[in-house]
Parts: C-alpha cells; sequence; structure tokens
C-alpha cells in the first residue's frame, strides 16, 4: 500500500501547475499503463511539464518530500514502463512540444522531450531532411529515447542508441545536465549519453534529445513479397544482410499475421510467409539493390514482386505492416496482445523463428509473428484471453522458452520494447553479474530509489 | 611521493606471472606514457598478463592490497592515459593476442584486448570481412575501445562508439563482467557496452572486445586533391556529406602536412591544401561518387584528381597520410610534436580550421593540419622546443583557445584521443555537472579509486 501524497507537496505542485496538476482518478487511470499481460499501476497524482523549468520544479519537490516520480510520454511503451509500481507522481512531458532548433548544415536537431516522431517528421517536411527511427506507435522522442526503441528503419539507420547525439536531462536531486555537445563524435569522458538512452526514466528525467536527421533519400522503392516458408522468407534478409545490400527496411510477416491484416484493412495479400521490404538511395542505387534482391528472393523460393513507388502506395503498404499489431488485436475479440521480443545473432533468426512457430501449434491462443528480421529482432503476438488462467500460464510458459532459446542462441529477452517490469528475470538471466553494476549505478545517481521505482530490476 | 609496493604483493604477481612481472627500470619506463607535453609517469612495476585468468588475479591482488592498477595496450595513447600518476601496477595486455571468434555470418568477432587493430585484419584476410576503424597507430583493439578511439573512416563505418558490440570486463573488485551479449540491438537494461567503452580504464580492465566487422568493398578507389585554401577543401567535403555521398575518407592535410610528407616519404603532392580521399562500394557506386564529388571539388576550385586504385597505390598514399604525424615530428629534428584533437559540428569546420591557422600564423613554433573532416574533427600538431618555456606556454596558449573555440561552437575538446591527463580541465569547460555524474559512477564502481587514477578527473 502506498501512503497518500504529502499535503504540502500537493499544494506546492497544484501552486506552480495550476490545472497541468490533478488527483483525479480518470487521469490517473490513463498514466497507469499496463496493457498486455502486466495490470495498470496509477501514480497518485499527474504533473504535466510544459517547461525544463517545470520538470526541475517537479523532481526537485517530489525530491524533498521523497515520493516516487515517473515519467510519461505518450504512454506507448510495451512493459509497463509507465506504471507507477510504489505510487507516487507520474510526470507527463507530453507538453513539451517544441522543436528547438534544426540544424539543416548539421543534419541534427534538438527536440523537446514530448515531440513525437511523426511531429518531428511533419515539422521537417520542407528540409529535405527526415528522423527515421519507426517504431510503428507514435511515441515522443523522449520515451524513445528511454527506452532505447527502434523499429523497422534500424537495419539501415540505427536505432535511438545510433541516433542520439545528446540529451538534456534532470537528475533526481533536480540539477540540469547535458550529457553532450553536438560534434558527431566525442572522447570526452564517459558516454552519459548512452547511458540515459534505455534507462527507462530511472536515472532522470529527460527533457530534450539532440537526434541525428538524415537526408530524403533521392529515391525509395517498397515491396511486398511472398515466399513458402518462414525459414526461405528470413533467409533471404539475412543473405541480402550479408552481402551489404542497403535494405533500408525488411520486414516479415507470418501468415497469421497476414490475414489479420488482411481481414482488417480489406488488403489482398497472399497469405502466406512474407516479406515487406523498402530501399532507400539514389534512383540507380534502388533499383540495382532491389533486382539484387530479387535473385535472392528467387533463389529462396520467393514469389513475385508488388512493387510501391509513389508515397500514396507505400504510405497504404506500410500502414498495414504498422497497424499489423492493432489487425492481429482485433483478430480475436476480447483477447489481449502480448508482444513478444527477441533478437538473436542473424545467423540464428530463420532456426529461432522456426522453432518459435513450432512451439506456437501447440499452444491454446491463437498468434501472429513479426519481424525486424535485417536486425534478428522479432515479436510474436500472442492473443491471451486473460480471464483464463490457463492460457495465461501457457503464454508465461511460451515466453519464457522464447526467452531462454534466444539467450542460448547468444540473444537477448529485448531487442526495442525494454525491460520495465515484464522482462525483470529474463534480464539477470542474460547478463547475470552485469546486472549489479547497473545496480551500483542507479544508487550512486538516485539513492533514494525515486526515480521510476522497481524498473529494469529492484 | 608513492609507498613501496607491499612486499607480499611483489611475492604474489612473481609467483603467477614469473618472469612476466618486473619491476626493472626498462621495462616501467617502456610503461610510463608521457611524450607530447606531458611527463612521462612510471609505474612501480609492470604485470604482463595472458588471459582473462591473470586479469582476474592481478586485479583481485591490487585490490586486496589497495594499490592502483593502470591498463597498458600498445602504448599509442597520446594524452598520458597510461602514465602511473599515483605509481602502483601497470598490467600489459599485449600479450592477449588471441582472436576467440570469428563469426562470418554475423559479421563480428570475439578479440582478446591485446589484439591489434592490423593483426585482426590480417587474420581476417581470407574472410571477406574486416575491421574498419583506423586511428592511424596500430594501437590494441582493448586500448581503442578504452579511449573511445575512431580514424579515417569513421564518416563511413564509425569509430568504436559504433561498432564495439559487447565487452567482457573486470572490474576493480575482480568480478568478470559482460556487458552484452551478440546480438546487433538490445534494450536489456543500462548501455553497459558504451560506458566501459570511452571509460579509459578507469571502471575496469577490459579483457575481451566483440566487434562488428563489415564486407570487404567489391571496388575501393582513392584519390589526391588539392584546393586552393582551407576554407575550399573543407567546404568540398561537408558539401558532400550534406548530399549524403558515402565518403569512406575524407583526409585534409595542410601545405605544412603535405611538405612534410613529400620530405620524409620522398612523394610530389602539390604543397597546397589537400584532400586524401577514398570510396568504397560496388564499381558502379564507387565511380559515381567520384564522379560527384569531382563536381563538388570543381565548384570549390579544387585542381586535378589524382587516382589509386590498386592496392599497392592506396596502400602508398594511404602511409603517407598514417605516417604524416612522424613526417611532421621529422620536420623539426629535436622538437616534440604536440596533436590536439577537437570536434565541431561540420558547420563550424571551416570557420573553426581558418581561425586556427590564423591562430598559427602568429605562433613562435612550427605546426602542420591534418583532419578527419567528414567528421568535424582536426588535429593541429604543434612542434615544440620543449627545453624553451616560451614556446611551450604558447602552445598552452594555443590550445586553450582551440578547445574554447571549439566549446564555443558546441563542439568537444577531444574527437577521439580522449582525456587523459590532457584534457581534464577541458571537460569541466565542456561539460560542466555532467563531469560530477561521471564521477559518482567512478565512486560507485571504484569506490577507492585504484583504477587508472586521476585519469579523466580528479
Amino acid at each position: 500500500m502506498t501512503t497518500p501524497l504529502p499535503a504540502a507537496l500537493l499544494e506546492r505542485l497544484r501552486t506552480r501547475l495550476g490545472d497541468r496538476f490533478s488527483t483525479a482518478e480518470a487521469v490517473r487511470n490513463q498514466h497507469a499503463g499496463g496493457g498486455m499481460h502486466l495490470p495498470p499501476l496509477p501514480p497518485q497524482a499527474v504533473a504535466m511539464a510544459n517547461s525544463l523549468e517545470d520538470i526541475v520544479a517537479i523532481v526537485s519537490a517530489c525530491s524533498e518530500f521523497g515520493v516516487p516520480l515517473v515519467p510519461f510520454g505518450a504512454g506507448t511503451s510495451l512493459e509497463c514502463h509507465v506504471g507507477a509500481a510504489r505510487g507516487g507522481v507520474s510526470i507527463d512531458l507530453s507538453g513539451m512540444q517544441r522543436v528547438l532548433k534544426v540544424n539543416l548544415e548539421d543534419q541534427d536537431c534538438i527536440v523537446e522531450a514530448g515531440v513525437t516522431r511523426n511531429a518531428l517528421n511533419a515539422h521537417l517536411r520542407h528540409t529535405g531532411l527526415f528522423f527515421p527511427v519507426d517504431p510503428g506507435a507514435d511515441a515522443t522522442i523522449g520515451g524513445m529515447a528511454s527506452t532505447r526503441a527502434s523499429g523497422t528503419t534500424t537495419v539501415r539507420y540505427g536505432g535511438m542508441r545510433e541516433n542520439v547525439l545528446g540529451l538534456t536531462v534532470v537528475t533526481p536531486d533536480g540539477s540540469i545536465v547535458r550529457t553532450s555537445r553536438r560534434a558527431r563524435k566525442s572522447a570526452a569522458g564517459y558516454d552519459l549519453t548512452h547511458l540515459f538512452v534505455g534507462a527507462e526514466g530511472t536515472l532522470g528525467v529527460i527533457a530534450d534529445v539532440t537526434v541525428r536527421l538524415y537526408g530524403v533519400p533521392e529515391a525509395i522503392s517498397a515491396a511486398v513479397c511472398s515466399f513458402p516458408s518462414a525459414a526461405t522468407a528470413t533467409m533471404s534478409v539475412i543473405e541480402a544482410v550479408q552481402l551489404g545490400l542497403p535494405l533500408a527496411r525488411a520486414e516479415y510477416l507470418d501468415p497469421s499475421a497476414i490475414a489479420a491484416v488482411n481481414a482488417a484493412f480489406k488488403t489482398g495479400h497472399d497469405v502466406a510467409d512474407t516479406l515487406f521490404l523498402e530501399f532507400h538511395g539514389a534512383e540507380e542505387e534502388v533499383a540495382r539493390c532491389a533486382e539484387r534482391f530479387k535473385g535472392i528472393a528467387a533463389d529462396n523460393g520467393g514469389g513475385e514482386f508488388h512493387w510501391a513507388t509513389d508515397e500514396e502506395a507505400r504510405t497504404a503498404l506500410w500502414r498495414a505492416r504498422h497497424h499489423a499489431g492493432l489487425a492481429i488485436a482485433m483478430s480475436r475479440p476480447g483477447a489481449a496482445p502480448w508482444s513478444t521480443d527477441v533478437c538473436v545473432p542473424i545467423s540464428r533468426l530463420a532456426e529461432c523463428i522456426v522453432q518459435t512457430k513450432e512451439d506456437l501449434a501447440s499452444a491454446p491462443f491463437s498468434a501472429a509473428v513479426l519481424g525486424h528480421v535485417g536486425d534478428g529482432n522479432f515479436h510474436v503476438v500472442l492473443m491471451i484471453d486473460t480471464s483464463s488462467p490457463d492460457e495465461l500460464a501457457a503464454a508465461e510458459r511460451f515466453n519464457d522458452t522464447l526467452v531462454a532459446r534466444a539467450i542460448d542462441m547468444d540473444g537477448t529477452c529485448t531487442g526495442e520494447h525494454g525491460v520495465g517490469l515484464g522482462k525483470r528475470e529474463a534480464l539477470r538471466t542474460e547478463l547475470g553479474g552485469a546486472v549489479e553494476l547497473m545496480k551500483s549505478i542507479k544508487h550512486a545517481l538516485d539513492p533514494r530509489g525515486l526515480m521510476n521505482p522497481e524498473k529494469i530490476f529492484i
């Protein structure tokens, strides 16, 4: 049980924030996280920050009263990162929506934490530059940094790990720290940028993020191709990566995912193991890449390529992929989706997917597989009747087996979703004593354990 | 003054290591660092580790006796990283030369810390893969990770920050920690890999490193081109980077550097502001890139391109660039070289180089400029008569001005050399309160301050 928030803290935050501070149940429940297999954990109050100064005031107040603080962006994370595991205040950064600076010549920009990736790309529309990291959901850049998000374009552009150049962070004592200056590379001391990217809000609150931008490619071409099996689809991508073919996106959808997409979006894709592909570059480079990939696909028994080159057709194609999770969720009314997230060295990926699909054959729930296969990362979306203890237990067993298999293949329990509350045991299995080092760092930077407590490790 | 090493420690290490443990003055002096503007700081003893178990034994022994420990690789670092600032034991890892595993399909490999980059590439010669990071010196992979090295190919392949996938580290208490598994991406907890990359041995001893490898390009083409000024040479590269042209190397040498290279290697390059360039890729991509770059260069008043496509000619060309530092050193007999290392956002690079060259015009010493200009990083090699207090003082002032200018341009005091003993004040100017965070982490992981003491910060 959590104790009530101190009246003096409520007063302090209400005075500063006015109606941007709330203890209303509806507001608290909107900031509770959960979903999937994890329960919602509402905070005791929600404080909306609109500026760096707001963040400092909220962090300082919570610190003074010894109250836990949980950063919240768009609330799209998948391991209950935003749940208030020990109560306290949710600091909602979604009001921090300013693009502070676009440095066209340096191809970078500085955005407040609450700017979403779509909002950033809309802002950049007429600059010739874009921000490539694409986890599917329209997450905030601050949240994406916090969970070390990646997604469909990682195989070409990298994820947040590769694309965050620096951060402004408010540390648990209310200090403002800038982790890095804006040079493209630096050997100036410990890499604090990478420490905060993926720290899931446990070391401080991200106020703004400097990210890399890229020139919009001269040509973009997308294609869909079906294959006789999961193994042949996956192997095609692996071979392309090994040959150094610069795929911009290489997404695998299994027949269940395709069927769900067809049903939800009235598309007519062959219900088969399928790749959604995208090539970026100069006209001739895109053409050459696509041609070479067609050769690889043909050698693996791939069918016809369905191309989408104009923006409208590409948008339709990728909307189907981006909303595949939703489509899968709609495929079993009343059930809740649970998305796994392992990532393995690509030499083991085909084997890992094939063995996982064998496990699914005997599962008491429906499921579909979606993979960022160029990186070795794939998701199994389990559709669970959460009122059935049998299904829940079977889902737990399935995920445990999958995580153990990935770790056994020298892979990771989470390629891009993060640890949150859901993967803490798996993290121990994966990294052992390294978790003690993480805890030492946490204790050094947040000795009272007020920043997003109980996430990543206990 | 340092106190003598405890007899029991000497006995312990001598028993374990035999003649791989030494207190001989000549051996200690080989491990003292220094050079440039920093004095050598010999350790009290040198312990040669040949295995992970040796490292654990040496670290544990030093920990037990409270004796400082300084990791040593090839000794090529430039800010006295290997100097024993508080005495103690130098742990020499150059005997750890095994390539533990090459994973061809995953394009990565695991090497012991003492493997040098040239040794690794020799080992990979028949695999079709190579390790691209090239700081010039034949440094060890462990040392390159520790200092977050980069170099000539960073513009295309990234430096150690981008290419280390994981590390095995022996922490100050003698524990073995693996920072990551081998998946290409992961969101599994704090990014310990990046914490140790660039920590300069202050948080533990790196025992092995997992690095990314790349397919040897189908075609490689190198060229030399001279320009009417530093600004036009630099602007050509900046424009190419902004257009997304995939330069593999883009090195600037000023007329003094070219004159030194010509004198040392009997080459006949025009004594002018010059770019050394390299393009990697498929035949047609290399040709297209080179053609586009020629257009950019011509617009900036660049002269004729001198091409080197076969391996022998390319090797000769890059040998001249790699040994330019040596050539510059030879240009003023009796003087010692001091290499600066700022890096700025590329939008400010031309301006930064031009202003710096103006400063040099009135300097009492000779100097030459070498730049990894695609990243915004350049070195001024000052040739100092270290017996002249006036020259030393002028060099200090010159470097202070340069560092202040770079930081003022939102750049860094060190693009790739690291902080060591030489850049500690500059680091404070650059990152302010972030240095306190670094110190907290240091104190948490190494509470007695035994690991490479006094480096990065005091």
